[in-house]
């Protein structure tokens, strides 16, 4: 090894290089080895139960893009915050869940405070578990945790972090070369089946826009705008969006998917062509049997979530992110 | 089949015959199909978040030493209830859990209240984990929950229930089967080994004697208080005990084994026979370098978690239903 | 419901109509319903055990470009396959798993040939493990379970399968709908992310190409050979690549990045630009301390696995299917 | 520390100490730092696929009633033996697999050979999976994995082994410790439930005794062979029973209890009261409607195995040692 700095100033330097400086968080002791001498340039803000600060986290994420910092407590910390993480999960909040350990030496044993399975707690909420083998992986995890937190579909990862890591000696240059890396993380349409969906809406005779929450996350507001009024398309929000995908007094704005399965069918009978961008195809209650769309109108569904195109019970699917998908359609 | 009843019907008579009628809960639409037409004989405690209500349950579970069903919403309300659920899993109360699931025609889909990977939400913090294949194996399944939740060492399980199995129909004869089961938990020491610890016991010069919740939660604070009286041993509550497990103010009480680990071995100094009963050996906070014990101090520990026995770093270990070990020695 | 139709006749129309017409398989018992009346036009090629079943179906799924289903035993046949699938995983083989299950009735009490968590047994070598809720589902598991199959990064994906699910009835036109889909499953490098590579291209003096197995994978060989012999670029062969990527006779081939991490910067020491196409930057063997690359040498690595992104130690990373951001690059 | 000595040394010395002394496996370069300087009073047997070398150790471990170490190479060897480990599972072989895994330092980026998620690979074929967070605590969780190998119900266990973890130096005093530590893992009957079970066998005028594997596996042969002896009971072999569990020609001998679960009844229908031991209740194939027991069969199940006694259909059931039940019966 050539300089060394602490797993600690690593660690932050490695966030403050990614744009990283908020984070949310409940701590307990087993915390605090990783927030001596906190930062100043960064901002913790504090909650007092974890369903709570994971939701603060995901409306924080969501409204800026960006991944969050989440500071819990070992196991039931993160226990507590697993029902919100579903939630997180399904909002697509690119959430960097960090949970305290106990010192290495005494997880074997299963002292106080040992998170017991550590990877398996936040599961099936997160994308990636993960306890790093050493103290010197804590900064490739903590980097491999944001990348992945914003890859398609983005969401929820977690890191479980030993007490005893903090203080220890990582290579200067091995977080320098992980704080200056940079992952594009959207995908575009394949453009030949651009072009196929292209001409199947010059020919349709009455074309559908459903839009879903994925397109404002993704930052695809203007472009849907500019296509729904070159197109003359109309424009729905998908059923149960979390958030405003559409400017609901525009023009071309017809209103909301139903929730429920059978009013599906009757709200988009009309028309030839439904395109879904960014949502699933689609997401229903209560339970109602029957065909989601009546002949004659064919759907296509543009997603970055590969589940949501492989389970849709009919219609063609796109691989994009909803964004750039929107802006190659403009 | 023959007679036939609801499977509603059915879990509630299996659940009444097993003694079981106080359910904790915070349902959602997901459980109603359940507590349609709740029977009179039950007991429905509500609560408003998951994290309290499972803490409910726990205490009700250890102070009854009955199994509680524990009524929980699907996904959000199973994942809110995690971090309770790793302290029930601590404190060894018998819970079944039960998760409300969309109606099975829905789940494949993914649509709105599915509970996706159901039985993984609450791993670790359970020991079973189940969705029943078929709406007709809804009894068997909280049959074999409730016997399960009581096996040592006992603690929390979990049974996801699609919200369109109450109404199917199911055999009358296959419930009366599960309903008249009963299944003793409890074993005691293999009669050799313990007859070898007796010999410890009369030859040691200064034995003592460290009691955990698990001897309470077994009922065995009785046999504890005898077992005392009559060889005079020296008793000592375990570090972190989560409940009482001697009369504190009794001749033979000693005090409490620190939970600082340096402190252990000074605590417990002058015995040359040291019998944990009930706890891990032991559980310890903050961490600190060092052998539990001072040389010449031998260990036995008597616990019926496997894991209790297998992990401690140094002494002996009997598998053993605490209280059964206890009314053994005396 | 409208006509009907067999599990099994229904599930065989959705492969046909999919294109997926081999099946690689060691059958039992619990696999024999599956194959009742099997279709002429369908291939089974059997063997004797399944490490080996695996190896060929994956070999076949790689050289077709095409899913492949592969029959396996209940547990212990689906156990025996989980060395082979970890490789197939590496490989990237979209191969659908379908493991038998006993009949409905007999799971719950564990009978013989039972796959108790039957789904978790082939974890962590598949991207999806599911078992259908009801035997109406199959065709919509099978469905799904082609399309995660062959979804960036394509793998192999579980799907448990009831033995008394096959004569079940199910209707018509869900399985119409189902076999009807269509999936896009590659996606193409952000337009303005391309772009900038494109500029450091155009300035680079020494650039080098390093492919990965994944190119050939994605049909992207003859977009390699029009890019290296339109900007003149030196072509490597990533380490460990799992078959050919490259022609060897190629005056443009440079050779092969060595495997030893040490090595790999010696290799590309004279490159300012090393963009990796299709393979993880860089998978090493054995342990050697040191920065990958040399410094002056940037890196860019283009993949469709969002992990191989993530956890590169240095460099930068354009999510996108390796053919495609090949063709856009020429 | 005190005076040191290396992981390997350490855990050579444990495994003596504790009586394991042959090891069975198929290693590849992962596994080789352990095996450096094999020790000439350990005995290794080589089999070439993982598939056959569990099943070697399985039928040794049966054999000699002990555990066995099972030394497989990282991922795709543990994953051949999968499938052999659930029927090892199902024998009660007491194995600790231990699975290779890369150099610390290379684990967090997935090189070549790491075994990413190494814990799950065998599950859910084991009753506990671990990797030491340090390479010291590598004696310590090869201790809790003997002895959890060991717990009834005996089955078994798993540990991820780092190859540069075998040259690091460890505390002498905390191996002895580990070493020098006995558990007694049998338990037997709670007195006062098997007192009523004896009072029923008085009374009751035809009884039967069915006789699972677990009742050799725990040396309980002899006892049950007393047992028939004085009490004139008739004996059966339980269905699908792995092993002899009673000499075929004794008198009291008489017969199999029938795998099809239609024929189950029928065998027993003379009998009052049927008393099985270390067998689950029943284990049947292939699936047949109808009661288990005619109207006047009395079950009793005794099981030192919490699943079997949570799943059966019918009857009581008792924990203990199925040697040790015996014993006290008799």
């Amino acid at each position: 090894m050539g300089e060394t700095t602490t797993v600690r100033e690593a660690t932050y330097e490695l966030l403050r290089r990614r744009g990283v400086t908020t984070m949310f968080g409940n701590p307990g002791s087993t915390e605090l080895p990783m927030l001596v001498d906190f930062p100043a340039d960064f901002t913790y803000v504090l909650g007092l139960q974890e369903a709570a600060v994971v939701c603060m986290a995901d409306g924080h994420a969501q409204a800026t893009r960006s991944p969050v910092i989440v500071n819990l407590h070992t196991a039931p910390g993160v226990g507590n915050a697993v029902g919100s993480l579903l939630t997180a999960q399904w909002s697509g909040a690119p959430l960097v869940i960090t949970g305290g350990q106990q010192v290495r030496a005494m997880i074997t044993a299963s002292n106080w405070l040992v998170n017991v399975d550590a990877t398996k707690v936040p599961e099936p909420a997160v994308k990636w578990s993960f306890e790093p083998p050493r103290a010197q992986d804590v900064p490739a995890a903590i980097a491999k945790a944001l990348d992945l937190a914003q890859a398609a579909p983005s969401g929820p990862v977690f890191v479980s972090l030993p007490m005893d890591d903090w203080d220890q000696e990582v290579d200067v240059d091995v977080v320098e070369d992980l704080a200056a890396r940079r992952v594009a993380h959207r995908a575009g349409p394949d453009p030949a089946v651009l072009l196929e969906l292209c001409e199947a809406l010059d020919v349709a005779e009455h074309p559908a826009l459903v839009l879903g929450a994925a397109v404002d996350l993704a930052g695809g507001w203007d472009c849907a705008v500019a296509f729904a009024e070159k197109t003359g398309v109309e424009v729905y929000t998908a059923p149960s969006a979390g958030r405003g995908v559409f400017p609901e007094d525009h023009e071309r704005f017809a209103g909301f998917v139903p929730f429920a399965a059978t009013a599906v069918a009757e709200t988009l009978a009309g028309h030839d062509l439904v395109v879904v961008v960014g949502a699933p195809a689609f997401t229903l209650y209560p339970y109602a049997p029957g065909r989601l769309l009546k002949p004659g109108t064919r759907l296509v569904l543009i997603s970055d979530d590969p589940d949501a195109l492989a389970r849709a019970p009919l219609g063609d699917g796109i691989l994009s992110d909803p964004a750039l998908a929107l802006a190659a359609l403009v």
